[in-house]
């Protein structure tokens, strides 16, 4: 490998100082250097291919430029579905006016939450944008004061977020399978990879039922694992379980494809025989056979609108609001065999 | 927010020189600072919360911990299919035994490659993976000795890449078209916004079938653009052009989901009226209906070997070989019709 350049060198080369050197790299105008010993300077670390240490740079401006993500899911969760991708498109056209740059981390357990502390506190990046809330009560203290946007909702002033209101978006989709009058009601939901989320989002769904006394039997919620495989298998074991299932809701769309597939492949009619509904509106989503109901959530809003708070975080400006709650959307299409 | 605390603060709590703190918080051993100076330095570096500079300690180690992944593609296609995060997968599973992460960087045109030389250059980045190659054989030559992997070819033995072997898929899924004895062929492809890749994809399809003498009409070939929406419109477009289509070859599964869409939307059958193959093999094809006869590119091992390959050339270690070629695996299901 090619050896970088130092300034040590370009100074021997130009027959200045070292000093000399980074005074003109950094124009210093202070320096009071003359224009000839500038061309000197600038002359020969154009033939060195000398670039100023962007480490160098960054400390004297104080501020690095990166800005870290950090993950929050199990490893093979990150990239299953296409939520932390549109989350990072977001970001960057939320940071990319201020040319930072996104560092992608991934914390396996609470106990990594040391490293985002270091890289923040110690300047390795400007700001942390959380993908989960893993925190107690007590730990989440030690985060109070920094630049740090959590994609979760924190109950806790302190804290700043930015979050689908998940809970909206499954009370719109509840009160639609209560309109489409389908009994019994089955769930595919996952395990609780990311926690609070998704256990959230199942209590909620009950309880706009209970509100509308209609029952969910708890043997017709089956675990799938966020993959289209599961949601397979998941179908196939539900109908087992409850072979007259009429309605199923499968929390999120990778999980339904795999269902949808296993009744077509068994020749259960959608949404004839059983009405399927999804969860995120995935890009394929529209392009199945039939094309999912499911609620749209605005990852790439969510992307942006984080990287804009955590900006105002960092140039410590006050931001408006600690709290955002972005809406959802239900979008309905054939799959649920709702009139459209 | 929070101020960061500096190493004159602890200085002035120890009542020691910020040398000193220098000294005892890099444990320099020849130094030889007391027992007792260490630890009231250690004790005030506690109670202030202070964190040595990462800028500052990456400086003095002379090594980023950062690798830059490039992206050379349109915004809107980085994301579009789960190549860049199945990619993203991949490096940080080879990198993260040595502690790296990865800066992730769009390039929008040649030109802002100057952006990547300069992060090499000034040690903000160990090392670059970049997407595709933009450069032309005169700019080339400035990246040579660079730690620089590419994951599509470069015909230059200065330069280092992992790639898919996609020629060799290509020439699989044409020999298995072949072998379907369908005409005529149709093929949805997308604009050369990757470039040379998707051109010379097409390439090879063209020469493999001449080599057979079986005729592909250059009115058969119809673009799409890369995501579901497009594949859908272009085999409606293609149906306009030939109604006696019978095969088509979709450049990726993406457009492959949006043309069965529209097929089965028609009441085009699938396989019997037309046999519809793809190329990516992505989480949902096996589970289409029909499932789709595709290409495996592996994907997730392209981004492990180019961060092994990468961590090789930071490591100043000669690596086996410059030029590395992944094969890729046909993998048929019932889309072609083919007996399986």
């Amino acid at each position: 490998m090619k050896k970088v350049v130092t300034a040590q060198q370009v100074a021997k080369h130009a027959g200045v100082s070292p000093t000399t050197v980074s005074f003109v790299m950094n124009n210093v105008e202070k320096a009071n250097i003359s224009e000839a010993t500038r061309q000197k300077v600038l002359n020969a670390a154009a033939d060195l291919g000398y670039v100023p240490h962007a480490l160098a740079k960054s400390l004297a401006k104080g501020r690095s430029n990166n800005i870290g993500l950090f993950l929050i899911q199990p490893h093979e969760q990150i990239f299953a579905d296409p939520y932390i991708p549109n989350i990072i498109t977001g970001i960057r056209n939320a940071i990319q006016v201020d040319q930072f740059r996104i560092l992608v981390e991934q914390v396996r357990s609470p106990q990594d939450t040391e490293t985002m502390l270091t890289m923040l506190k110690s300047g390795e990046i400007a700001g942390a944008i959380v993908t989960h809330n893993i925190w107690g009560q007590d730990n989440i203290k030690s985060l109070y004061g920094l630049p740090i946007v959590s994609l979760v909702p924190i109950d806790d002033d302190n804290m700043y977020f930015v979050a689908i209101n998940q809970n909206e978006g499954v009370k719109k989709l509840v009160d639609h399978i209560i309109d489409l009058k389908r009994m019994p009601i089955g769930v595919i939901t996952y395990a609780p990879l990311d926690g609070d989320n998704i256990k959230s989002r199942l209590m909620t769904f009950r309880k706009r039922l209970a509100q509308s006394d209609v029952s969910l039997d708890q043997k017709n919620i089956v675990e799938g694992a966020y993959h289209p495989e599961s949601g397979y298998a998941a179908m196939e074991l539900l109908l087992t379980k409850c072979p007259d299932i009429s309605v199923v809701y499968c929390m999120n769309d990778m999980m339904a494809v795999g269902a949808l597939a296993y009744l077509n492949q068994n020749g259960i009619g959608v949404p004839d025989d059983i009405a399927l509904v999804g969860y995120d509106d995935i890009r394929v989503s529209a392009y199945l056979n039939p094309p999912l109901t499911t609620v749209r959530a605005p990852e790439i809003t969510l992307g942006e609108s984080a990287g804009e708070l955590l900006l105002t975080l960092i140039n410590n400006t006050p931001p408006d609001r600690n709290h955002i709650y972005l809406p959802t959307e239900l979008i309905i299409r054939q799959s649920c065999g709702s009139k459209i």
